[in-house]
């Protein structure tokens, strides 16, 4: 089964997917991936899927079968073993290494029972509904007091993903993992120690400062706030924040979600107007769970942290510098990305 | 000019390299770059190349002209400006955020005068001129005290770099910086760490645990030793680490040319052969600059630290789930990826 590996000299942790267990083969076929004939996201063809563990249906409709607007599956290939209670392990040692079970959550929340369509042409009602999911299954995932975070993200476009089996169906997949990512450790860190030398948020001091300044504002409302982060390591980054300090997204409002569903689609559709329908990750920075209370960030946290979703445009490639250093190189600027994206059209 | 601005919340760097200035229409081109007619790193083309900088040549031969095995020239789209002395400025704040000049060099190391020849197919003789040239520049970039690290890295094949102006000509690239990495910092500090607690390198105990175990080798001689390492965030990922504790890849000893140049060739054919000519990074890791003595690593760094070679395959593609967690997804074992890479032949 799948295994955490921690590296001993910079401290990442590696998921060995060795369910998946790929050959040379696999790696050297020049074909890409064709588009399946049919579609197991598509309405009518749920029973291609594994069972449903979620969704927001129409009356009287009934699981397993049509009727749904947003549906949550578990993966068929999941990178990591979903194990609801007892039968797993602690991380070990192994000399040097640190290893663990790969145990976790790999889930996906199909966004639509439509092919063809995505985020930037669902109706702002529907964006509401699926951002009502992504909230739930969320919720569900912080029952499972095995689970110490979870990455909410889209893969949209053949760069961005696995370019195996593709099927161009509109959906998110919801990563529950036993451990907190280095990334997000970090992150808490130095959230934590800007906090306790200033007494402000640093996300809303940013906020703050990019609202002053204006040169990297994309767009705006009421509740939420986009613009192109000082350091965007990737061309036409996008962040967006809520503008009241919060540290999970699922504490957010519902009175919020239609200014979150017109800044989401607004930002998606300037990309695809300006670059043509550009391959793009979608990510959700929310604090991670708080099941074990002695951990002193988590005093803290709520003050401390500010949920954000980050939009990362795929139109460069690392190379060796970005692997050796950790350093990216952006052509772009986000001051002349964030120009381009607010005269860029805001319509469908 | 270029930029080096740090991200607030992750303390990443980034390098804005304004000069290359791309606009979405650069991005959006949908024709794979062909490769150009004439390529500036052949033999007889030195014209249109930048001045040489530096050469391993034929008796008798002059600078910028034929006769040259091995040659290094400035890049012609520097990601960061050569200022020798004076005119450039430190680090400075900007409300949050920290930028600074992007002051530096880049510059490429062509291995050869022959167009489709790379490492896996020089002879090693000719191996041992590419390892004498790379130490030379490291060694020329290290007394501009400006810069603190060097990362010296080659991109193969299409996927592993920027695939505009593409040309199939075996080089290297030397991008020396004014800033130690975060990675680099982090991992010095690991190691430091663990020689604190243990009085012992952690590359060596690691060397001495893979050597004990086994399953991970791919192949060595007497002075070095080349695996698959155990949380490979890349499938058939190579670490080459010489066996005599060393921290400067510059202070290896010249005898030691021959052993390197022929593991080094073992794994890249061995990587061809096994995998059909895969695009892969090769990434040199050695220990920075060490011009401020003040630095507190600095005064352990020669026992701490241990040089080593890099070789990752650009197999699989990142997606939403590195980067928002930066945990990377290895369909393939280290274990797996070694025992075939023993199998496979070494023979070009």
């Amino acid at each position: 089964m799948s295994e955490l590996r921690r590296d001993p000299t910079l401290g990442y942790w590696t998921i060995m997917a060795s369910e998946r267990g790929w050959r040379p083969a696999e790696y050297t076929s020049k074909k890409i991936a064709e588009e399946q004939r049919e579609c197991p996201f598509c309405e009518g063809k749920e029973s291609m899927t594994t069972s449903e563990i979620f969704a927001i249906r129409k009356p009287g409709s009934q699981p397993n079968a049509p009727g749904w607007e947003v549906r949550s599956i578990m993966s068929k290939i999941p990178i990591l073993k979903d194990v609801t209670g007892g039968d797993w392990q602690e991380s070990m040692g192994h000399g040097v290494y640190d290893v663990r079970e790969g145990i976790g959550r790999h889930e996906v929340v199909v966004e639509t029972p439509q092919h063809h369509q995505d985020l930037d042409n669902f109706s702002l009602e529907h964006i509401q509904k699926v951002i009502k999911a992504y909230a739930e299954r969320i919720r569900a995932a912080e029952k499972n007091s095995t689970f110490e975070y979870a990455l909410l993200f889209k893969n949209h476009g053949l760069v961005s993903g696995a370019a195996r089996d593709v099927i161009r169906h509109s959906r998110s997949q919801l990563i529950a993992l036993p451990i907190i990512p280095k990334r997000i450790r970090e992150q808490l860190a130095m959230t934590k120690n800007y906090y306790e030398r200033r007494e402000r948020c640093l996300f809303c001091d940013i906020l703050r400062k990019e609202s002053t300044e204006g040169s990297r504002i994309v767009v705006q409302n009421d509740s939420f706030f986009a613009y192109c982060p000082f350091a965007s390591r990737s061309p036409f980054e996008i962040s967006i924040f809520p503008k009241k300090h919060t540290a999970d997204f699922t504490a957010m409002e519902e009175l919020l979600y239609p200014d979150l569903a017109w800044i989401l689609k607004q930002c998606l559709v300037r990309l695809r107007n300006l670059l043509d329908d550009p391959p793009y990750n979608l990510i959700l920075n929310t604090a991670p769970f708080r099941h074990k209370k002695q951990k002193t960030y988590w005093k803290t946290i709520e003050q401390d942290y500010h949920w954000s979703w980050q939009i990362t445009p795929r139109l460069t490639m690392n190379a060796g510098f970005e692997w050796g250093t950790g350093i990216h190189i952006n052509p772009t600027p986000p001051e002349e990305a964030a120009a381009l994206l607010r005269e860029a059209s805001g319509d469908e």
